[in-house]
């Protein structure tokens, strides 16, 4: 049977004896940002499944995988042991938010409760911040539940402006903000600035820069990296596409006047 | 955890001890009218917050502030012990009605639950009643859980219209009236006629007119009355602008006939 | 508090004692023609108030009244306590059906639950069965739970046509049968034939009659008679400011070849 | 009363004493393959009634049938007891699959229940898969939840394509894999490719004699081959009418050349 919100331990809390670890989502959202952030850390850490997260509020379906095995739609939480000055971590990672809104109230509580199991200190929830067009240099906007947690971050190179993002942050990246201030915990969102039209590696790398410094990580970058530069020969493709047949389209403009 | 509908008291109900208080209602609805004339009033009262009423009906994001930090979707009651010929008060205030059909009913019967709590005698709902054009001299129109209370309002100048609103009143400031009539609890609507198009502070100080009379409250109208003069500059700018683009065109079209 | 489903019992089942009473659904739908034969039936009887249902399925608002009081969605249930041949009767009336597809189960449940508590022995659910235009004599379309009961009515000349109405039976009319059926209870839905566009007493007048026929029982049909004329009238005009549209148009037409 | 998922056992598992049954679902869906074949099989091995399932989750309404009675939304499961070489068998059909996206969860969450308590081996979930264009020769497309399963399906001839369905498996067909996958239970689903477009027996055809020979079951498939010719005839006569409108458009056409 699959509860409405179905969470499984497969570590237990106590035995994995994490040290004031540190909860980090990256769900898909505006650019994929938070997401490539998220599975990049889970991968170059090779960080150890800890829980299974499945919902009613998920998709009724399940996916194909290419091997002929299917997969039901469920969130990951991964937990990190550090061996650095980095704290452990917890890392939230997963191909869906809730489908409808109150699902997303009820996933968050038991992000939140999962969190509060394992005893993390700080959550930072991972993100896009959509605006409309392309960005050369990406950088990284914060909201954070704490005007403390705010001043932290600005030390970081995070970005604070006036009431952005307008529209407020949606689904789980803000609504943990929310749900961890009303429990005492201390979270933070970083926004990576990107178009909001394509998945935006670059605005990921630009997150993971600024996360890095805050847990004083080192992870290796280059996978970001190599997926940032071959969207960027997509975009330059696309653009040279765009201007030929603008090109192409003034000739024949021209055409008339001959 | 926040519950489906979380109810949080700040004050304690048997501490504060109200005595026979009146509750009122100002949520956002058409022309914000009662959502500006209880903010209004919880500021001129300096009233002091006794409940905070999260749920999962609202919308599933946190908004941004300017200090950078955020603030989730919760609605606020707040206490006013009287210190004048005027009642005790209980408002409740803030930026969210339910986003599902059925929250209505699941968050009114919280608030209800908090009235009761608080021994509230009275229920006064605020809101605006839209009539699809510009409003010069706005009135307040009327509709009560009982006759007696009718009668009590029309010596106020509330206005009473067969079956006015046509379409009923929607949301907390209709259900409320409902719901305490089962629960015995005399209840009101006062509506301040307005456009619908925009927020109306005229309007709104209508109705805090009207309410000041029947609370024999005394508080200044000089912040609403300022937002509407604002409002009504605002609107003979968008006047003007329309005209001349009419005269305008109309020169226009005279030029067909030089 | 109000409960999602919230049946209130005015009357006492065991106080009431009423004997095999038949329950008779009269609930919005196609034409009203359910509404209006239940509607007049509880007029004509004067039949009591016994229960009084609310629920979040029905729209979260009031609606307002011309004495300026409000009425908060609800359906009721009248007894009629026979001193005739007819047999003792509950009749279910209201403005709203559900606003969700789940409510009309729990409302249904709910219905049945009433009916068992007052020992009825059989369900007649009424409505309207479109065909989309003008209707001039409306005859009376039938579907039950068992096939006695389809023989049985048979014989008061209400037609069974394979398969009718096409697209099954929706709402309480519909699955009060289905769930009676499950409750080893006789129910039938008569369904008065109906343009589906408007209002139709007449059709209602068709229903009623039918069924005055099943139960022996005889009331008045003036009022629908004369609602039923109003209504023939109205159309008529409609029909002859359609011709004289036509006329006009036709007039015009030949203008071209004079 | 009808519960939100209502399971109702017409015979008991522990009486009907099945030996490693394994269940067979084929509720509606994509060209109605699935239901064609499951339905097909409980009439040609005249397997009995085990269970009926109600739920909230159907539409809110009764289907009328030829003799005037009514049925309510219901799936079924059935039992057959083998007296050959092919397993016992539980085979679910129905009208019907959930309309809202939660309560695919909730039903499927019974539908496993169900098997369990039948203590079933191995379920198989039987579909179309929709590839938007006529289909002459039908294929069997896999999907399993578990590899060796996928492999064993092969050798029946069942094709795995890399990811197929792309859009993954939507409804009790997919989630009875996934939810499986967690109990413990094999599972697989079968999709005969056909067009999407209509109600396809040959592709039914191709899915059964796949089921056939996994299940070492032997059943006359005449039935759906009649099925399939008819639907055969028609798509001829459909065709006739394109080409033959064609033609008639393309005489007109040179008509201008003339």
């Amino acid at each position: 049977m699959l509860k409405r919100v179905d969470v499984r331990f497969i570590l237990n809390p106590e035995d994995v004896k994490l040290k004031n670890p540190v909860f980090i989502e990256g769900l898909p959202g505006i650019g994929h940002v938070g997401k490539l952030v998220a599975d990049h850390l889970v991968k170059e850490l090779k960080a150890e499944k800890a829980v299974e997260i499945y919902s009613h509020h998920f998709p009724p379906q399940v996916m194909t995988k290419n091997d002929g095995t299917i997969a039901i739609p469920k969130n990951e939480i991964y937990v990190y042991k550090s061996e650095c000055k980095c704290p452990d971590l917890l890392i939230l990672v997963g191909d869906f938010q809730s489908i409808s809104n109150e699902g997303h109230f009820e996933l968050v509580n038991a992000y939140i409760d999962v969190a509060k199991k394992f005893k993390a200190k700080r959550i930072y929830t991972l993100g896009g911040y959509g605006i409309g067009r392309l960005v050369e240099e990406p950088y990284v906007l914060g909201a954070a539940n704490s005007k403390k947690m705010v001043e932290e971050l600005k030390q970081y190179g995070v970005r604070f402006e006036d009431g952005e993002p307008g529209g407020g942050i949606i689904g789980a990246s803000g609504l943990l903000l929310g749900v961890a201030m009303l429990e005492g915990i201390e979270a933070a969102c970083l926004m990576g600035s990107t178009s909001g039209y394509m998945v935006d590696p670059k605005s990921a790398k630009a997150v993971l820069e600024v996360l890095m410094k805050i847990l004083k990580l080192d992870v290796s970058v280059e996978a970001l990296d190599e997926r940032a530069k071959e969207m960027e020969k997509l975009i330059a493709q696309i653009k040279e596409m765009q201007e030929s047949a603008m090109q192409w389209k003034g000739d024949e403009d021209l055409g008339y006047f001959r």
